[in-house]
């Protein structure tokens, strides 16, 4: 997959696809990454790549054309016709699992991420295929957040991930949260891991891990339960709780 | 305010907070940021920080010595009273804006990044505050979560943004999507900036803007507009749509 980030900070970006998962993944030739600053496509000698808003209001607007040149620049530059342009905006749609999953059979990923300010909304409108927001709280740009949808889709790449980089636990695959885990040392400082896991019986185990999974999911998160197909000893369960 | 970010790879998040908001704000010495690899904690001569499960499963777990003792050494040298320890977990209470707000009253903040794997269930438990999740989707570890609060934090402390950077319109604030911005070329081939916000007339392009990011949250957030009061108006322009 390639994935372009149009972006007015590519510092900012860089540490983390030459780290970890991104890094292998480009290392491996399943990833290719590139950062464009749209800045080197103002129109002006000033490099404007903002402006006021229109009928009033403080902050600025980032300008339609320096993005609208950006990414038409990668596209010209690449050639790839599976590809999907995504612009960051918290009035997007929620980035989710699902999404990403989505998001992995596409060859090419456009990231367009603005910043401080908003954009025009004809980037929006006319220039992006999609809206994502990966959370409703308030960022200075669009940089983290494609870096979390590059990450999410990236570990869902055939090939990227090794066994060992795989959930201990793999329910918040099936829409809940993960049960606790526990490794060595058995008692650290007087806490100790539950019995249970000690036990060998796995079928007790994995009945332990799909209670408190629930359990936990019950406490923290609810509503997630609503999206999930339980059997009728767990609802059970649940109504116990 | 001090933030630390308890990691095994620091280098991953030095050009976020190299960047923008969180550079301007530690250059006027209102952030003060540093990076504690616990892998420099972990005991024995192979820096080891993580094992197997106990109980079966595929993956690894950080092990909890190395995190409890990176924790305790940023307490011991810091020792700041009014702190926060954060573990950046999936199966954590939604980070939200209000959140934000409320982890930028404390003096310190202390995130404990996980990787690859999960973390000992005794480190969410005895070591960390409170586990949070920025968003439903798996990512490879806690960095990019731990920056995405930092940001969203770090533009809470007073002083740290301009008014350039607020956003033209803070209705996000409000719960509700913000509505479309737009600024010069007034035509940019082809595509217009609604007329109304050229017509100068405030009231009305309040109006229009409120309506529009109404309109917006209806088609792609509708349930955000449950936590909203809305007047008798809105409601009937929103029942019409």
């Amino acid at each position: 997959m390639r994935m372009d980030i149009v972006t007015i900070f590519p510092g900012m970006c860089e540490g983390v696809f030459n780290s970890s998962i991104l890094k292998r993944a480009q290392e491996s030739g399943l990833l290719e990454a590139k950062f464009t600053n749209f800045r080197d496509f103002a129109e002006d000698k000033h490099k404007k790549v903002d402006d006021t808003p229109f009928g009033g209001g403080s902050g600025m607007v980032l300008k339609p054309e320096p993005l609208f040149r950006a990414v038409e620049s990668v596209k010209r530059e690449t050639n790839i016709k599976n590809r999907r342009i995504l612009l960051m905006d918290p009035a997007g749609k929620p980035f989710t699992q699902e999404k990403a999953k989505e998001l992995a059979k596409y060859e090419q990923l456009i990231f367009i991420c603005g910043h401080y300010e908003g954009f025009d909304e004809r980037v929006a409108e006319f220039l992006a295929d999609e809206a994502i927001s990966i959370g409703d709280y308030v960022l200075t740009g669009g940089e983290l957040p494609a870096m979390v949808i590059a990450d999410a889709v990236a570990r869902m790449l055939p090939g990227v991930l090794g066994s060992a980089e795989s959930a201990p636990t793999d329910s918040f695959y099936k829409g809940i949260l993960g049960s606790p885990v526990y490794t060595k040392p058995r008692e650290y400082r007087g806490m100790e891991v539950p019995e249970i896991l000690l036990s060998g019986d796995h079928a007790k185990i994995r009945d332990w891990r799909r209670k408190k999974a629930l359990e936990r999911t019950k406490t923290i998160r609810p509503e997630l339960l609503k999206n999930v197909i339980l059997t009728d000893e767990e609802k059970n369960y649940l109504e116990d709780l």
